[in-house]
């Protein structure tokens, strides 16, 4: 038997959605990673196809959101089909038209968990990180962290090669993520307390090329029948059509083990649903019979350096199209956080936002979960607005968008929840919506987002107002004068580390004249810092010509301007004055301490 | 030495631009393609850096623009300085705000031509098809093609491989396309004529990461010093800026074998130009010195079997940013006309538009190249305006997008000029513009054009007009009905070619009547073909809800409506009224005979 044992910052088990993102955030720092996953390949077909939103804006934010745009369906229609009791044939009660994007530029895409899996590892790839796949944790020991016996990498995992039967590797790590899914080993390993609800409903799932008459089987579509129950379909790449199949009259909770339904049964079911159109198939791309159930951990992070992501920390019904996003959004919130820690020194303590931050997303997902589940029974007893009063009241939490962060170390407290003056539209906490503006240096339209992706740093955002005004002008050199005077706050916007990693901060102005009227140059040196290899930086600043971003914001593009800090994730930190350097020092000194 | 001898359909010599774009489509057809370059690997740096909205089109119809947007440089402003008499300083005298695009999707994108080469290079790949680096044609002959002696493969390149000499590679060919760029190999091999121009001025080319505090360095500018001459900036991708120097004073024609300015000269010839802002770099990315010349071929097509394209038929100076894009447009335009010949049975009469499309374009390039030229001059004695005046009359030509091909076999004849009365804005021979449908099956929004990818087929748009109207629904059931009682036309758009090729012609609905009055399973099967694996394809009718492409293309909603007939190459063959299947006949019929 031969065996290997390795150190490494980061250890993550199972390379879904949730530990593939993972990963891609953990490559941007300068920490030893490693990925492993018991399974053979990514996900080939089935489970999750909703990528909602936010998520998107994750994945542009790691430039990779294009072939997913490419692939997947976007803003299709949506349609509501109930049986006429005369006829007791269906038909069509509502049209909806696909609302694009609220305040996001991305809407929802349909497309299979697989493919958002295939961009994540080709992200990995380019990185030089790579899954090991076909290894399987077997064993889980955690060695103290504090006291005389504190162990600098206190989790050890030995993982075991599926295939190769014999070969052993012992992974001593410093952090360990468990995304190994649903029946979580490592939250089985803890012992770990959940919350679970189960209701007595069973659905099936299957996603077929369908063979129908249906006129709108390629629009999202709830489907009921009094006589035969309920269907909901999903349009999907390539021909495929995800249909969702209730099958409550067929098998309650406790008769499922003996009640085992072929697609082709559920089929045939559908097509009684859909009289007097009719639907067969000669393809199923996959298909699954579940019961509705929730599940909920009582604790994101069991043990001081042991975390819980994705579904192993959550599980309810694929209703809301939820799950994969959730999933990767844990990730995304976790993974800056001990990328700070372990490459850039920050306090440990920051780590226990996690928590704070992702559960109560979990819980609110829950309450919604049930909702719309109820809200589908609802439906069968005839009150078809039911559905979709719920997915209007939650438009902005499913899509991500609406998530905001509670006040933390890493989120400051603003007057009344969030709120603040300085930015009308924006709250503590929330994540940036982003805007149009142009460069300063070229007119180039550009959406803020695109500078604020995901490579490490905070971002302060300048907004000076308008720079004709010789007082804003000023008022620009005097905060520029005043934070170049603040030693911490230099080092951590300054910091150079090796191999073209970015600093902890970065600065953007944004200034509201016209951009023809400001010559970049002029800007006091921290909006266009000089490098003696490459010259000025002229990416820093921009213009609100498309007069979008004050707006959006609620500032005033003539008021005295306000400082806009993001997090990593870009989600809002601290919002205050030009003025009030001071107050951001304090945000940066309680988080990375005075040394940095 | 070892050797070996095979036989191809067709050898492309060359994988610049035009060959590799010749090699993309070509891998759209059944036939067996070899693509042979002498040096080991793709265009690193410099050389063409302007993509046209044609090009960027026509990578967008192999799916492949996306990297192509994301890396390059977008509608930057432009500006003219020029100095001012009083104090020798430049000014700036004008600003010129970015167009976007007029009536393409896609402006002009500044991006190095090996990343263009990269995409393409990309594509290749993933359809397994490898450019052969290293490997030098050195021997060409040609055999008879008619007559008793008639070869099948009667082109014979010898090619060796520049690396491991002895290596020598006999290719049979039946066709050759000379992609070998200027000093074409090819055509000096055939002694092509050629008329040449060359004007008495030589300029200096560099790409470098400038250090200036000259305010527009990120915009397009020209910059004209009475003292010490012009320069142009173009902003490039990665801080790079491409600067174009005019280097006339210091070397003539003749003197330029003596004179042989560094970089760092030219640099210092810029800075001198650009007083009172200073110049200096640390990074020079490429830089080149060229005599302005200009070189058209008489023939493109030199012998039955040989054509040339991309630099190999025409050179000028790069003043207009054309040289990459009328080279890929070349070859885009040759090689569906050789997939039909080859692999469809098409008359190889065909291919004599090559050189009636092609040339034309070209010749039109050297006027203009000749007029942007003088205007340069004409700057240099104070008429600043010369050169937008120019660039903006050959704005659609410069674009790509306002070339229109004349009457041929594949294009049929107009009224007057190609002016039509179905669609008033549209005229034979021009390439379709795009405009935003939504699909009838689910409404979602889509780009025609995206749907008049580059896989192989003509397409047929059939514009039914309002179909709330029994007597529109009648004519589309008539037009239905008459196209599949011609079984030749009903054959080119049936013939199911194995691995999944396309047919030869494609038919599209296009309904102006909203898509929610329309059920799409009650039109007529030919816009709905039922396959028994897959059920019906729903993805060939479109309604005009979003109001944008009967008005785009002059066709009258409420009106009879009509056919227009899109080549492999988005340009318009013919346009017709409902009833007029049977032109539509004859126009296949004298492509493809009766027999196809
Ligand atoms: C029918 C269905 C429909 C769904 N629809 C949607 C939807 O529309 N939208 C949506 O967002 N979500 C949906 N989901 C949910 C979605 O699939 C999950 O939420 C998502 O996959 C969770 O991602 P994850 O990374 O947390 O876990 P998973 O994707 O489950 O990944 C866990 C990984 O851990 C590995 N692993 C487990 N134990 C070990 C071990 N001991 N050692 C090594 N590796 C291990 C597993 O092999 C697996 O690859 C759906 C799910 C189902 C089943
Ligand atoms: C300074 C400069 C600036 C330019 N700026 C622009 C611009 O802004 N926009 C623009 O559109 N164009 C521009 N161009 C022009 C552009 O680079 C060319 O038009 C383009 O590369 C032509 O493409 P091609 O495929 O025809 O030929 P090339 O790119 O020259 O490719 C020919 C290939 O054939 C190979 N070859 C030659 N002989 C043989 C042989 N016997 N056997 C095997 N292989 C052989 C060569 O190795 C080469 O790879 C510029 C060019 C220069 C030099």
């Amino acid at each position: 038997m031969s065996s290997s044992t390795s150190f490494v910052d980061l250890l993550i088990v199972g390379a879904g959605p949730a530990g593939l993102t993972a990963a891609c955030w953990a490559a941007q720092y300068q920490m030893s990673t490693r990925i492993i996953d018991q399974k053979g390949s990514r996900t080939e077909t089935g489970h999750a196809d909703g990528i909602q939103s936010r998520t998107l804006e994750i994945l542009e934010s790691f430039g990779i959101v294009d072939p997913i745009l490419n692939q997947g369906i976007h803003d299709v229609d949506m349609a509501h089909w109930a049986t006429e009791p005369g006829t007791g044939n269906i038909e069509r009660h509502k049209r909806y038209e696909a609302d694009s994007g609220q305040s996001s530029r991305f809407g929802q895409i349909m497309l299979n968990q697989g493919a958002v899996e295939q961009v994540l590892v080709d992200y990995l790839r380019n990185k030089n990180v790579y899954v090991e796949r076909h290894k399987e944790a077997k064993t889980l020991h955690l060695l103290p962290v504090d006291g005389e016996d504190k162990e600098e990498f206190p989790v050890i995992v030995r993982a075991r090669s599926v295939e190769k039967c014999g070969v052993e590797d012992t992974i001593h790590a410093r952090y360990l993520i468990a995304c190994d899914g649903a029946h979580s080993w490592v939250r089985n390993q803890l012992d770990v307390q959940t919350d679970e609800i189960s209701e007595a409903s069973t659905w099936g799932v299957l996603d077929i090329v369908p063979i129908t008459d249906f006129p709108d089987i390629r629009q999202a579509c709830s489907i009921h029948s009094h006589l035969h129950g309920s269907i909901m379909t999903v349009p999907r790449e390539n021909r495929l059509v995800r249909f969702y199949i209730h099958l409550r009259d067929e098998c309650k909770e406790e008769a499922l083990k003996h009640y085992n339904p072929s697609p082709r049964d559920m089929v045939e079911k559908a097509d009684r649903i859909m009289k007097p159109y009719t639907l067969t198939y000669n393809h199923c791309d996959w298909w699954s019979i579940y019961p509705i159930g929730r599940r909920l951990v009582r604790h994101y992070r069991p043990h001081d350096r042991v975390f819980l992501a994705g579904d192993a920390a959550h599980t309810h019904s694929p209703k809301g199209g939820q799950g994969m996003n959730v999933s990767i959004q844990d990730a995304y919130n976790l993974i800056w956080k001990l990328g700070a820690v372990i490459t850039n020194g920050a306090q440990p303590t920051i780590l226990e936002t996690y928590e704070t931050e992702r559960r109560p997303v979990a819980k609110q997902l829950m309450t919604l979960d049930s909702r719309l589940v109820r809200a589908y029974e609802d439906e069968e007893n005839d009150n078809s607005s039911g559905i979709y009063e719920v997915r209007e009241q939650y438009a902005g939490f499913m899509a991500g968008i609406d998530i905001t962060y509670p006040h933390s170390t890493l989120v400051t407290q603003g007057e009344e929840d969030g709120a603040t003056n300085f930015a009308k539209n924006l709250r503590l906490g929330m994540r940036l919506p982003s805007f149009l503006v142009v460069y300063q240096c070229d007119g180039v339209p550009i959406h803020l987002a695109k500078r604020l992706v995901s490579d490490g740093p905070w971002r302060l955002l300048v907004f000076s107002g308008d720079l004709r005004q010789p007082e804003r002008m000023n008022a620009l050199a005097h905060f520029a004068e005043t934070f170049s005077r603040c030693s911490h706050l230099m080092n951590l916007q300054g910091i150079q580390v090796p191999k073209g990693r970015c600093p902890i901060l970065e600065l953007l102005l944004i200034q509201s004249s016209p951009r023809s009227a400001v010559n970049l140059l002029d800007l006091p040196e921290l909006f266009h810092p000089f490098d003696h290899l490459t010259g000025w930086d002229y990416w820093k600043a921009f213009a609100d010509d498309r007069d979008q971003a004050y707006k959006g914001y609620g500032i005033d593009k003539n008021g005295p301007g306000c400082l806009v800090l993001c997090r990593p994730d870009q989600h809002v930190a601290w919002i205050g004055s030009m003025e009030n350097t001071s107050e951001l020092d304090s945000y940066f000194s309680s988080i990375f301490g005075r040394s940095s």
